[in-house]
């Protein structure tokens, strides 16, 4: 009999309380071994839970069973989270955790202490929620050289940018949808500023690179300045506008790790992922790319992942997965956004002739002599959106200084996914 | 220092060895140990290869290496191959093996090898190539009860069907391209009747369910009946005709696998996977449904699935994964063809007036009092091409006899997928 607990009966901890129950038999059998839900720690009161008896206040109730041989935190934050993680592995208790935010700011240390202590600090919950990628990208992606990775790591606003373009909703008016479904907060900004989305990508690069990569280092752009225009515009172009979580490695081996609105090309499966799945497109020198996609979040699909982490560290107490990153220091590893070359999905304010538009947005690349350019390099509708082939940001502000003298008014431009 | 052993030098024999001193760094750091390639067995003389001096063609070369910790099998078809692993397996060598034909015809005796000699025996490049499909479902979803699984699984069909439908090319001319492209073997039959595709199937069907399904209890159709006017018409229907191999978990606790060739809906992703890539849809209690897709052959892909087993084999060499199912002996937990409960995507011969028969359909079905019937399901393009709503194989039989007596001749029919 090896016990487990649960730290925080919200959404996530009680889906896998009840998710144990529900398959019980199947995941004691994928473990090797009977189990049992020892505590469920929580400072609220749930006298008509079936589980009333095992809810405790403190984790010092777990920390003194011997018998509790992981941990799982679905609380959210940072603390009393990180403590209590802290106490739980210096005991030799591994852990389980939904929590993004905790990984993206504290992982390093977490990581470094379940090594300490011979335990493991397992995450898989915390990116794509029911998707398989902590593991996948780790393990069996494990033989690559990751050079770059992008996701729509973002249900909420997947939704969001969805119902803009399907329904012809403006941003305002998608979102109190969202809310009204329950898939946004009351309190947007996590989701819609892209604070959620990078902290998930904050925990694959780190997991793809070896070094802490902290959300402060990554320059985060959210979806409130996206419009209905741009949505349509995107859509006649043969693409769609998503809020990409991305990080490339650089030739000079640095990285550069963001999450802003992009034009993606229908070519890229990512383009027609909708509502609230999640899609991760991991590309590597010997697989080319691949790419995982389901429910980025939810009851049930987040307690899927974190179950799985809790029946691998029963089934192996003692191996310790080496699924970690160091803390770096510095963060002189990561490039800023101003070395990002991408092509531009370019807007104007005004129905342009395209024809005419494009024959001088040829010109002014021409005169650029741009490295890759080619007659390919801009297509344009007549609605007056075009995209350009990738270029520096010195390359960009000169061509828009350019656009802007001749009196081609902008009303919004965005990089184009280049995967 | 830990020593690794490859047999076969084809394709993906060569692609492990090259894989492994190209990333040989990153690697060794993934299997925390340093490593060496030890032997490459193959009966061919390869005296130019620069490692010329680590071929050997007989397996008790490498038997007889204490520090032989785990061989890759890259050699294709049932002997020698499972020979050679069941003596590896006996002697403490973990395997990781490429193998679909081996694993799906020997798979239940040598993982029960594996686990009596506490070694493991990895098939992570036996499905989906490059795409991390095995660990995920085993470990990532262990906590689901599986339901369906769904795949593009032979990257070869895929291509021939793409060809038909975006070039206009019959199968015989889609095929010879592939032939000349080396997508498709000289004799194609194991990939256009459905044999490859089968077998992968098999090891999921087996994996997921836990007994082992041997494909001679699969029934297998391949790709050649399809015609060009099937992929058009399919097109005008919002769908495309791809080559799914599935298993279902039906209501009495039976499995049903198959391969055959399905109308897909543009709705499912799986649809909109083109060329040479394979698609996986997991569906699972929790998780709902996962998609794994990427590159399902070619030298550097495949090899990075072996390879990761290796890493997994080199460092936990101790840590038994029971990645393995039983062998049930009769087959009698899976169930015929004929129980498949499916739409059908039915093209008549000629031409239809679309209105009259949808109504005729309609009326059909009705006088059948199907239980799920509802106006909308029957969808129709004056082209004459046709979907009904889910029905069982009498219901199915009964309609297209009332069709036939009707004077409709139908040109082809085949499931929906309803996933």
């Amino acid at each position: 009999m090896k016990k487990f607990a649960v730290l925080g009966y919200g959404t996530v901890g009680s889906g896998v309380v009840e998710l144990f129950y529900k398959n019980r038999s199947k995941i004691e059998e994928k473990a090797g071994s009977p189990m049992e839900l020892g505590y469920i720690l929580d400072l609220r009161e749930f006298p008509d839970s079936p589980y009333a008896e095992k809810f405790t206040k403190t984790i010092d109730t777990i920390l003194a069973d011997d018998e509790v041989k992981v941990v799982a935190e679905c609380m959210g934050g940072v603390e009393p989270a990180f403590t209590y993680l802290m106490q739980c592995l210096s005991h030799g208790i591994s852990v389980a955790t939904s929590n993004k935010e905790l990984i993206a700011k504290k992982g390093a240390e977490l990581l470094a202490e379940a090594k300490a202590h011979s335990c493991n600090c397992f995450f898989e919950a915390s990116v794509g929620g029911a998707i398989p990628i902590i593991r996948p990208l780790h393990r069996c992606l494990a033989a690559n050289e990751i050079s770059e990775i992008y996701g729509i790591l973002n249900g909420t606003t997947n939704y969001i940018l969805n119902k803009m373009l399907t329904d012809g909703m403006t941003f305002e008016d998608a979102l109190a949808k969202a809310q009204k479904h329950g898939y946004a907060e009351r309190e947007p900004s996590a989701d819609v500023d892209g604070h959620d989305a990078c902290r998930k990508i904050c925990i694959l690069s780190s997991l793809a690179f070896g070094k802490h990569v902290y959300p402060e280092s990554v320059y985060t752009k959210g979806i409130r300045e996206i419009t209905l225009e741009d949505a349509a515009d995107a859509d006649a172009l043969d693409g769609a506008v998503k809020l990409i979580a991305f990080v490339k490695k650089l030739g000079d081996g640095r990285i550069l790790p963001a999450v802003m609105p992009m034009f993606v090309p229908h070519e890229n499966m990512i383009s027609r992922v909708d509502g609230v799945f999640n899609c991760i497109e991991v590309c590597g020198d010997a697989i080319d790319r691949a790419y995982f996609c389901g429910r980025g979040a939810g009851k049930l699909p987040t307690a899927s992942a974190v179950m799985a982490d809790i029946i691998e560290e029963i089934k192996h107490h003692k191996t310790v997965f080496s699924q970690d990153w160091v803390d770096a220091g510095t963060q002189n590893f990561i490039a800023g956004i101003d070395e990002l070359v991408c092509g531009m999905f370019i807007r104007f304010a005004e129905a342009q002739n395209a024809a005419a538009c494009c024959e001088k947005l040829t010109g002014y690349l021409k005169a650029e002599n741009l490295a890759d350019f080619s007659e390919d390099c801009v297509s344009a509708v007549d609605h007056a959106a075009l995209i350009t082939c990738p270029m520096t940001k010195a390359q960009r502000d000169q061509l828009l200084a350019k656009l802007a003298e001749d009196g081609l008014n902008i009303a919004h431009w965005m990089p184009v996914m280049d995967a």
